[in-house]
């Protein structure tokens, strides 16, 4: 166990204040104060905590990214991005995980508050009003949004336009053919989920097509995939998809895995498009078509605009970028289907 | 920016040393001074940061877990284990990546060390002595090794017996009737990549089997397979091998897309083995062999250890918990090959 301060104190034999001032304004204690107290911290093996410091340099080096998913590809690629930046600029990054829970999430916050990380980069669980997110803001420590659309007045975000890439990959399934389209993905207030939904729902209907079969996940997994891909293979097959499109890659594998082990072919039975082309999409049973964002530069974009705010908040105006997504076309929507009339 | 000590101290019109007992100690200081420096921690927005915390409860209730890639789903398996302990004991998890380089590493080390964490789970980039674990340790922050073999005397582990692994790899292949093997991965120097090498290389020895032919890489990645297998598949057919077994999946996979770009097909043409069985593995474009390890359980019995040095020193023995790997067999590895003589 390290001493605290307070040994510090009683072994130096000095008041707690003189021991903090040691720490953190040395200048204004006597040279023979500040030796006393110096010996007692090497004698006690006191180790200088992060407020002691903290109280000097108004705040830590560590930039905390809360993410929804530790396991998903596109957060660890997201936080690689991050790390470069972060520690280009001689701070570290630490990685909490709210698992898509928002009670999760507001334990993180809390800690990462309190320890005064120099900055916060988040995914918030839901949408909407923050106020944990506000209060932190208004206690000095920036907060950016990664992959949430421009959210509150008083601070930055990075995103990817989902709505544009749920019209893409739409308008792809359609134009090879397809009219039975379902949509895989949840839950469906988040709004990555949301916007992807909505994207595919306007441009189907501005084809006049009929609007997608909906299939509720309560998690974007691998596992959630396979459950909601067995619930497809019940329906009759006059009302079955001819094609799934995946709010994402994890759902996407789930769903391939499920639809082989039913038997089911993809893409001759069921076309497949998942999203945020992981490096894993490529590599699938049947290589999966998926809607590919720019993962590392939405976080190295996210943790500049923190440095910015943070090393220089008089001079920092908000700004909210949009990327754009693109479709990477693979084997399991290549097949051109005849048109079902 | 949020209020100091200092700032309360002065709008409380205290020392620094009284506003520090009225957050650590406050039943030595007058009700009515306590009254004063409460209202102006009201006032000024002052965050009672770690440091204040810690003084009184002796450390933080943050544990952390240094990984060597966060972006490999072993870990993140690790550390949802991890999570799921350390939850239910009122903690918090932070995941700090050292991808493989010491000097990260030990960045974030000083960082935790410096916030008082209460615990630290670290898979260490580099074998041998680790002074700075044991300056940690011997500050009174407990440190667990994880997949790390028995390490020091004064701090438990969790591994998987990584020989073993290799071992049953290399029977599985030779007993398919492969005399041309290779192992892929690296830094040979990492303990792992060592442990499955050496298993691999005892287990054929003891056949009256070759030796295998070792690729090295840089890590332990998908892109470093892929490069991996362009250096095999350039080899004369004569010496090219017939089955392949990769230190860990996401080596596999890089080296299952690089064959399959060559037009070579798996297992007919080379078989191969992966190791750590992630979620991608059995969704692999040709399913993956692969030699299992209990994950998430590892994590949990990690962190389980972890807490209970931290909570009860006195009476914690250090302990040294060795998992048994065992083989996924699938598809990569399925054919049978003629013996060749």
């Amino acid at each position: 166990m390290a001493a605290s301060i307070k040994e510090v104190a009683q072994r130096a034999g000095v008041s707690l204040g003189t021991v903090s001032n040691v720490l953190n304004r040395p200048d204004i204690v006597s040279p023979e104060t500040r030796k006393r107290v110096q010996e007692a911290i090497e004698e006690l093996g006191f180790v200088r905590n992060d407020s002691a410091r903290q109280l000097r340099a108004g705040r830590s080096r560590t930039v905390a990214i809360v993410v929804l998913d530790v396991s998903n590809p596109f957060f660890t690629d997201v936080v690689r991005g991050a790390e470069s930046i972060v520690e280009g600029a001689g701070g570290m990054v630490v990685v909490c995980n709210s698992g898509g829970d928002a009670a999760r999430e507001h334990r993180h916050l809390d800690v990462l508050e309190e320890q005064r990380v120099q900055g916060i980069l988040v995914t918030p669980v839901s949408d909407g009003k923050q106020p944990r997110l506000d209060r932190i803001v208004t206690r000095g420590i920036p907060v950016v949004l990664v992959d949430r659309g421009a959210g509150l007045a008083n601070q930055c975000s990075v995103a990817v336009d989902d709505v544009l890439g749920g019209r893409i990959a739409a308008e792809h399934l359609a134009e090879r053919g397809h009219r039975r389209i379902a949509f895989v993905g949840g839950p469906l207030a988040l709004r990555q989920v949301t916007d992807r939904r909505t994207g595919a729902e306007t441009a189907l209907a501005e084809l006049g097509l009929p609007a997608p079969l909906v299939v509720e996940t309560p998690m974007l997994s691998v596992s959630a995939g396979r459950q909601a891909a067995d619930e497809i293979v019940a329906l009759p097959s006059t009302r079955r998809p001819t094609a799934i499109f995946c709010a994402n890659d994890l759902v996407a594998l789930g769903v391939l895995q499920a639809l082989t082990a039913h038997g089911l072919k993809v893409p001759d039975d069921i076309a497949l498009v998942g999203y945020d082309d992981i490096e894993f999409a490529a590599g699938a049973a049947v290589p999966l078509s998926s809607v590919r964002q720019p993962r590392e530069q939405l976080g190295r974009t996210a943790a500049q605009l923190l440095l910015e705010e943070s090393t220089d908040p008089e001079h920092h105006e908000h700004r909210h970028v949009v990327f754009q997504p693109e479709l990477a076309v693979r084997q399991s929507s290549e097949r051109k289907r005849r048109r079902v009339r």
